[in-house]
């Protein structure tokens, strides 16, 4: 393969992890190793800043605030939740590349992204424009297919695992009366997030909290619900619940709080986290609900992300500079898990087009028998994926995180109405 | 005074902290020093407990777990908000006492506690019945008197900060369009906590988020709210609030989202974060709002726990038994700030009688004039008391926990129906 020389541009989709700026890091981190790369640009809000030619000068910024990137939640380089769609926007795009001789691309994002960069680089190959693009996974959901799990993801469920042992503790001395407490985690399609709730269970400790976990792939059944919760009440005097926000009854309708209480179609208020407030404490006499929604809090917790998560985002963003330097094109970088019983994980690729728009469930076989709580092989896998704290820079008790400087890079086009 | 030879008891009531553990962990290793202490007891779930005759034997615990309280979040004995109101009550309480030898009471908890407390002790002095009662004063809320600040409140704050600091990354990556991003957090009466918010801010950089923050101190107006986020929005294209769930209009009433948008009286559903969430969306078209409402995790999140509060709630419970092995009497422990620049704390003592009952507002000096900022003073005052952090012992990645053995101690009595 022949050596490209010329400039990279890496950019940000979708919502943010604790975890997306240490992939911008580590692409960064790696661009530098090789002289066939000039000079490293950021595109501001993803494929929309692209669209507007608002690239930045990563290779201006300091060493210090690149560090800081790996532990800085949000999008650094600001995120968009935009859907190129027009032939055009695609055209404008790499008129945009070519302006700024952009010969590698790197996207960091969920599965609407990487269908973006996968058709970004079929109509560079059409145009005969020599590019090499490469996704790299980013997503809390963890629902991206062929990657064993997403960067992103481990942040997220050590921070809720860690959440739910600190609630259990509280709910549990609260004594008289019987409690539930229900956290409303996020999750539109797929219930992973909810059910990495359950590495709060110790070891051979079944009974611990979180008592119930209700997932979107279970459609949800009221009856066998308070059932569930009096059962647990009975043995625990409390009982522990993590919900999906995608929760859905058998018809596939969302679950949530106005759907069952008001019919003249107000605003909707409620999630499924306040629908099972008011059903325990509609049903239950006596039984107090106590809701909690962290929302973006959980995705945003990098004070609480896994060491492990940060540094498999790092080695993504490496690995998707070294791929493209040898040659790759039209991939995303995978994890891959090793197959000792020692957790070991290292980068692969897959075609974009094999990821895009595809969606990765989590396994009913994973879900044991009573439809709310997780079994062994869920647990094995998710286990790993927690391992080890990140300890962030405090300034005056609160973390710092990066900011930075966003040199613009002068527009050599004229504007774009997108 | 004379020597007083006898046992410990330690009860704790109201809602847990981060820190409300330390305090325990702190009577116990103080009581350990005192040949006239002779065992040392808990009572499980605080008076109501007490009236149970369920006390448990403190100083079987290994001194593993009594380390592990400093930073386990709940209340390890158990808590109550029972309210003992019957004389008989009062009655039965001190003959538990008297069928154990307890001459030593430590009560951990905020107002209606220390207003218990000093009835006990009230009780006990006009039957003769030689009893030394302190109160240790503990509550996320900071509302109560005399006491410079309370243990919980650092933690709580330090949390919230860290949290507010870690979504507003967030948010701010998010760009085209505006979006408004609400916490609700926790203070029923007093605005302590959403003002201890504001120490997400630099130093210096009064633009930083949280850029409203929404207290029950001042009435709230709709309209005025509208324009500050209109105002924000322009400056920033985000819109980072802080609001307290305890928010009033200015009749005095909960701001609360079914008050403003149902007349059908069906449970409520929303609060104050919802009921802004709602304003926003009904009344700024094209902006979009976000929700986050920690509930419980807030009060819970050791991990997250401030060192300088941990520390000084275990002083507080050291200093509770100091004082009366020295032979004081119906006092509360307070926390007293030095008047040096560097921040030094030392306990006092006050009479129970001045705290029981009584709040301690956030002071209107201490809010800016805007309403929805705090100033210099308060950012003075809060500032010291999130500084350090605490490094909690993992497990598979997720924090261990304190699990006491609660060793029952038999009981003397008949059983009691309260």
């Amino acid at each position: 393969m022949a050596e490209l020389v010329g400039n990279v541009l890496v950019g940000q989709s979708g919502g943010p992890t604790a975890v997306i700026n240490a992939s911008v890091a580590g692409i960064i981190a790696e661009a530098l190793n090789h002289e066939c790369i000039e000079e490293i640009y950021g595109a501001l809000n993803g494929v929309f800043g692209i669209l507007q030619e608002d690239l930045v000068d990563l290779a201006s910024e300091s060493q210090q605030q690149i560090r800081a990137l790996k532990h800085t939640p949000g999008a650094a380089l600001g995120t968009c939740r935009f859907k190129l769609k027009k032939p055009a926007d695609f055209e404008r795009v790499l008129e945009v590349f070519k302006a700024h001789n952009i010969r590698y691309f790197f996207y960091i994002g969920g599965n609407d992204s990487q269908d973006t960069a996968d058709k970004i680089s079929k109509l560079a190959q059409q145009q005969g424009y020599e590019l090499r693009v490469i996704g790299v996974p980013k997503t809390v959901d963890n629902d991206l297919s062929v990657t064993d799990h997403c960067p992103g993801y481990g942040s997220v469920i050590k921070y809720l695992a860690t959440s739910v042992r600190e609630i259990a503790c509280d709910s549990e001395s609260m004594g008289q009366g019987d409690l539930v407490s229900i956290i409303e985690v996020m999750g539109r399609s797929a219930g992973w997030i909810a059910a990495g709730a359950a590495l709060a269970k110790r070891r051979d400790h079944p009974h611990d909290p979180p008592h119930l976990i209700y997932l979107p792939e279970i459609p949800f059944d009221q009856a066998k619900c308070l059932e569930d919760i009096k059962r647990v009440l009975k043995r625990e005097k409390f009982c522990q619940i993590v919900v999906s926000e995608g929760l859905t009854d058998s018809d596939g309708n969302y679950v949530s709080a106005d759907a069952a209480t008001d019919a003249f179609g107000h605003a909707q208020l409620g999630g499924a986290g306040d629908f099972l407030k008011e059903l325990v404490e509609t049903n239950l006499p006596g039984v107090k609900a106590r809701l909690a929604k962290p929302g973006l809090m959980q995705r945003a917790a990098a004070h609480c992300a896994s060491k492990t998560d940060a540094d498999e985002a790092y080695l993504a963003g490496q690995g998707a500079v070294l791929a493209a330097v040898r040659g790759e094109n039209d991939k995303m970088i995978t994890l891959v898990r090793g197959d000792a019983d020692h957790y070991t994980c290292e980068t692969g690729l897959v075609a974009l087009a094999d990821v895009a728009n595809s969606v990765k469930k989590l396994p009913r076989e994973w879900i044991n028998e009573d439809g709310v709580s997780m079994n062994f092989q869920f647990l094995r896998y998710a286990q790993p994926l927690i391992q080890g704290e990140v300890t962030l820079p405090q300034d005056s008790g609160v973390p710092v995180f990066a900011r930075l400087e966003k040199s613009r890079i002068d527009k050599a086009l004229a504007a774009y109405i997108a």
